[in-house]
């Protein structure tokens, strides 16, 4: 258990980015939102998974649709309290905690903010240890459970909750209403008891975010490698223990299009010691590295883009043409890399022709 | 209090064909699922609004979407069963007996269809009193009261809840989510007490719909004249009381197109009489007869086309050029001629620019 206060939310919202793995939207706003939260509601207990009764009924939330948008249709906080009241009648019962289903970017941010309005506990884990761009790529799948009832919300107050056992029907269902209806929308789903949810989520990842981001921070204010500074505070952590800078160079060129809903494409990069030009390729989330053929890091690790300079990670939707970025590989939380879990979330659920090679079984290039 | 047999389906089917105004979509359908429902399960009672007790719960039902697209994607009856489980789930009651929203074509069997599977009563009233192209264009809005939640399901099984307080919202997010899943849904929703469907719902129209279409059955059996039967009998009736063959013609031109999910268009006619040319507008409904821009009878009032030798009513997507039919018109229920009623389906409600002048009111011209 413990307490999260305004002044730590600038961390926070730069370690959800990194794990964010380019994707799960910017958390500028998240920040945001958070900060006046605490300020009026004050500050936010995190509770450890291991303190949740079997019992407790756990509810996730977070925002689904283009961040794009979401910088214009900012959220008042009322929506996700709408989705998470329609859940609770559904379902005839109170929700005991609030938690992310993503750790990436603002949706690490919106959950916690969620509970300070309630005056609810947030539990310190998620359903991805990452982010990733479909709602069905969950731990809750790989271990069989479904991701319905789901309500969202939308700025208009209407609510629609969808029911089906199918977690690709549920993506399916929430990714056609919320383009019909106006492309973002807060969610709340995934109801679980707490012994369900000790079973199948990534423990800690809160915790590990705003870890993260004082790494940035403190390394930045004394001037030293922040780089270095992440990869040994993760190599002490359970989940994302390798980790390593793959690559050190300039964005030359840049491909990139809205595609069904997602933003798909891929950067190019050359390298600053060798001249060698890297390709990452992204769907929303960075998905691979790859040089003349070989892949360095590959979907589900990690997969995140820093400012050579700051250290602060760059989303997806603002890689730009000229930028000097390092690019740093981190090995997925375990729950991400069993055969099972990887039909969900593997290269090839992403359209790319390979086997998973974890990171720490590829040699560095 | 009244008990539908095997036998009667066919009478009703084409009484409800007759009440839809050229919309409902074409019976024939709901006819097939609801002899086999009937050979299944026995014969159903039909419940007398009155019967009804003020604190019943009463659910409404039918489908929404493209007629078209229902004639390939044969409802299986699981599909309405789905929503009125998640709509109960919802409301935490089970519904004491079903109704039909609308009167007209399919949607008033699918209803009895859905009683007859569960051993439940059916309710003898609908909440529009003939067929309309929208779900906001019923009793209940006028008397401000909402038509949310709603619950939809598809062939997929996957159910999705509606919730919102504004009646045209419920219509935008349910077309939309039906435009964007599959082009055609079972609804379930419109939950209300007894007391409140006594308020506002068109009670006896089953009962009417079977009479009329015993009408035309019985004319044809005896070679007496259709469309002077069925007027007879309409004078009988509290609601539909003025009833008259606007003309009798030929079929010269149609003009029709799909519009935002509706059938929109135009039938020019030649009258046999006097040679002079006639107009039928409509929106999956014909909405006004017009000849040398002098309206003849105007939506709501209904107006129905049928076949001029046997009398069969025939819905707006079976029109065909070359065709004799007769037009009828008929007086609207009075629950639909109020100031407040004609905001939701007067003639400006469908972009005529005229008040509306009551079929008894307009000489025959």
């Amino acid at each position: 258990m413990f307490e999260l206060q305004h002044a730590d939310i600038a961390d926070l919202s730069q370690g959800a980015a990194f794990l964010g793995a380019g994707g799960g939207g910017d958390p500028y706003i998240g920040r945001l939102i958070l900060e006046q939260v605490i300020d009026t509601h004050g500050p936010i207990q995190v509770m450890d998974l291991q303190a949740a009764a079997d019992d407790d009924l756990l509810v996730a939330t977070g925002m689904m649709g283009a961040p794009t948008v979401m910088i214009e249709k900012v959220p008042n906080g009322g929506e996700a309290e709408i989705a998470l009241r329609q859940l609770e009648k559904y379902i005839g019962r109170k929700a005991s905690a609030i938690m992310p289903f993503e750790i990436g970017g603002l949706n690490a941010l919106l959950p916690i903010a969620l509970a300070g309005r309630l005056g609810l506990p947030v539990l310190d884990c998620d359903f991805m240890g990452r982010a990733f761009p479909e709602l069905q790529m969950v731990t809750p799948s790989a271990h069989g459970m479904p991701i319905a009832p789901l309500s969202l919300c939308d700025e208009t107050g209407a609510a629609v909750l969808i029911e089906t056992d199918d977690n690709k029907d549920a993506e399916r269902l929430a990714r056609h209403i919320i383009q019909a209806t106006g492309a973002v929308s807060q969610i709340c789903g995934f109801p679980a008891s707490g012994a369900q949810v000790k079973a199948c989520a990534v423990a800690g990842t809160l915790g590990i975010a705003l870890n993260i981001g004082r790494c940035i921070r403190q390394a930045r204010e004394a001037h030293r490698d922040p780089f270095a500074e992440i990869a040994a505070y993760l190599s002490s952590t359970d989940y994302y223990r390798h980790a390593r800078v793959i690559t050190d160079g300039k964005i030359i060129d840049i491909q990139r299009e809205t595609r069904q809903g997602f933003s798909v494409g891929q950067v190019t990069l050359k390298e600053f010691e060798t001249a060698r030009t890297l390709i990452i390729r992204f769907q929303n989330e960075n998905l691979i590295v790859e040089t003349e053929g070989e892949a360095l890091v590959m979907v589900p690790d990690l997969i995140t883009v820093l400012d050579r300079e700051t250290g602060a990670p760059i989303t997806t939707e603002s890689l730009k043409f000229g930028q000097r970025v390092k690019v740093m590989g981190i090995s997925a939380p375990p729950a991400l890399t069993s055969p099972q879990a990887l039909n969900f979330w593997g290269p090839r659920a992403f359209g790319l022709d390979r086997e998973f090679t974890p990171l720490e079984d590829i040699s560095p290039a």
